[in-house]
């Protein structure tokens, strides 16, 4: 077999056989496929694409490029989420604790964040002492024993994909349908849940800026996971602007502990309700709707908050923190960003303000950078809201007085206030089963 | 500038201007743009084609990438060929006589083959004592005195062509009409003629394997030579069928040898007086009609075997061996291949008849390979020939004859015979000008 071969084939629009689709990922792997022919055929798929076929043995054969976990000593059913990425996106540290508190085993490995802001992990370390790294015996033995544990990626997770991305990422075939699905899945599919529930975002803070190319890329997704014998569902939802009203990382902790709270934000509640609803449901307790009152009701009766706190102590975390979300340290200096006009928020781009907190210092330019935990933003306004002339839209937090500037001209842009006021948009485009 | 949008625009259709054209092949030219970002490009370029435009300026980028000639010493007009290469093509050693015998300068400057068969250099030094590397006093002074030289390319020409292609050789881009294009031209320009005759083959035996892309390839390259202000024309010539009898290196020598004395193969001499009459014309000794006739004339004549056997003279080679070409030496084994059955000659493979001469040892299979100058084969039958059972169709010349087998196995399954007469083809399929 050769690589040429394989190239030439997808260029000139042929279905790639399975043999061909792991001879590759085998080289991708081993580096010995040059760069230069891995790169070629990713910009032949990017024209060509890839039938289903093609993208489930491509995913199964990222999946399989590195270790693969066995949760099978956990027992139970084991449930977990994955968003595609957003911005303000806190939504596992609510959704985790309530399904874990009904029951459901969530053995969460999350990703650090690169761009816009913090992933999980970057969030969680912004409680005191939270340790991120377990031993595989600690990460299975919390789980058993209190249903929940949120720890990095440790393990040699699909190492074709980290290979591979990098490679799209300087060669402008990131926006690949059958890609995006192999790199996301590939992953999924090493760890070994029962259940996996996509949040996949649609709007200009996600990959697919639109939501049938959202939709589509959720049905991909789900058929790679039916195949891979998961139950699955998708949520599509929107990211055209922030969840919630916090952008950052000690800030998104904050305002999850609120939602745990019963006083989170609208949508960030609403979404999270849906999330873990799904998860519910396919672990078996019921109808979505059914599992949407359970979710509501371990709000309501404060016992997801305690399942975090108790995940908290359990990683060596301040879980006073968790319990008085007032006392985290708070950036030293603050700005407030004042509207220039009157007149209704008509958009607020979300990978704008995403990127507005990068300048503040909450995420990562190189996955060398280091994190500010502190640092962020705190809409006081959103899309559809109503503001006057010199009235705050949005604070800005940072270490960084000096940043504040290019934060503020970012956010700003990416402001349109008019007259009228904009139509709702859903939050929630839909389920893909 | 950056690389990666140069390439996301041209994966989105974009036209790249001449800024980031010339960006992109200096980085090619200084090693800055890594192969994985070439390669991407050049797959986009694959699928999204180039403009007119942005094809003369990948061409004039890639002229300039290293060393240019001045020949404005020589001065008169020079005229020179460029065959996109074929089987069997030897028509630079007998077309660059006849126009210099004219009196219109041939400053040649030719390739090594690679593959099939050996280039003009390869079969010059079949010549005994023929030198084809030449100082640039020697080469200018020669070509001053007796109006032709034909040397290797010794300078550094267009090195960011040898880069490209070498990444489209193992990428599957080679294909692309403007990436054709620009690496013919690119190296072209770079020499310094008044008017340039390109011989665009068509067929099995070439790049374009039907007649419109030829077409459409040599109004290309005409259209770029004219933007830089050379006068040029393009033939498009029929490479389904080997062109002579001999494919090879010296028993190639030999044929044209026999075409100056006026007893060549009739394909062969009207592709060569074609071709003749064409550079004769450009250099403005009136029409192709006429040119062509004075072409046949210093072949009547013999005044284009004379220059012939002076520049071989000058170059230090055996002229003997011009004078009575029968004297060459001749490979140690010769294999006779017989029809298989009786019949019209319906197809002979021009292709695979050159990978059969390879195999004997005629040709190169990576660039430090040697040549047997005396390697290749006769053909005894031309497509359209009746041939019977048991009748020999081809000689097969070699000092190796453990590669008879192969290579009568692919010249026989490369002949196709049946009962009907094949149609002409037409030898010469237009003029591009």
């Amino acid at each position: 077999m050769r690589m040429y071969d394989i190239i030439k084939k997808k260029r000139d629009g042929g279905e790639l056989t399975t043999e061909e689709i792991n001879y590759f990922i085998k080289g991708v792997t081993d580096g010995s496929i040059p760069d230069y022919q891995i790169s070629a055929l990713c910009m032949a798929i990017w024209f060509r694409g890839m039938t289903v076929r093609e993208t489930c043995d491509l995913t199964f054969a990222v999946r399989d490029s590195g270790e693969r976990l066995d949760f099978s000593e956990i027992g139970g059913i084991r449930a977990d989420k994955h968003s595609t990425g957003g911005v303000g996106d806190k939504t596992s540290l609510v959704v985790a604790p309530i399904v874990a508190s009904l029951g459901v085993k969530v053995a969460k490995m999350s990703g650090r964040g690169l761009g816009h802001t913090g992933g999980t992990v970057d969030k969680l370390e912004a409680i005191d002492g939270f340790r991120t790294t377990l031993s595989d015996e600690e990460f299975i033995r919390q789980v058993k024993e209190i249903g929940l544990a949120i720890v990095g990626q440790s393990k040699q997770f699909a190492p074709a994909d980290k290979k591979l991305y990098a490679l799209r990422d300087v060669t402008a075939t990131v926006d690949s349908m059958p890609l995006i699905a192999a790199s996301i899945m590939g992953k999924k599919l090493a760890a070994d849940d029962d259940c996996i529930v996509l949040d996949v975002k649609t709007g200009s803070g996600s990959f697919m800026k639109s939501a049938e190319k959202s939709a589509e890329l959720a049905r991909l997704m789900v058929d790679i996971g039916k195949r891979a014998g998961k139950k699955i569902v998708a949520l599509i939802t929107n990211m055209d602007r922030p969840l919630g009203y916090a952008i950052g990382n000690s800030l998104e902790v904050i305002e999850a502990v609120e939602t745990l709270n019963g006083n989170g934000p609208e949508d960030l509640t609403e979404v999270c309700v849906a999330l873990a609803a799904q998860m519910l449901s396919l672990a078996g307790r019921g109808t979505p709707e059914a599992c949407a009152a359970l979710a509501r009701n371990a709000i309501r009766d404060g016992s997801a908050l305690r399942k975090l706190i108790e995940t908290v102590r359990a990683q060596g975390g301040d879980e006073r923190l968790i319990e008085h979300p007032g006392t985290f340290a708070k950036a030293k200096f603050t700005h407030a960003v004042k509207s220039e006009k009157e007149g209704y928020i008509r958009r607020a781009d979300a990978e704008a303000y995403g990127l507005s907190s990068l300048a503040l210092g909450a995420g990562r330019n190189t996955a060398e950078d280091a994190i500010d935990p502190c640092a962020g933003i705190l809409l006081r306004k959103k899309t559809g809201d109503f503001v006057r002339r010199g009235e705050e839209i949005a604070t800005l937090c940072s270490d960084n007085p000096a940043a504040f500037g290019e934060a503020e001209r970012i956010l700003l842009g990416a402001t349109e206030i008019g007259d009228e006021r904009p139509e709702d948009e859903p939050l929630i485009y839909g389920v893909v089963e």
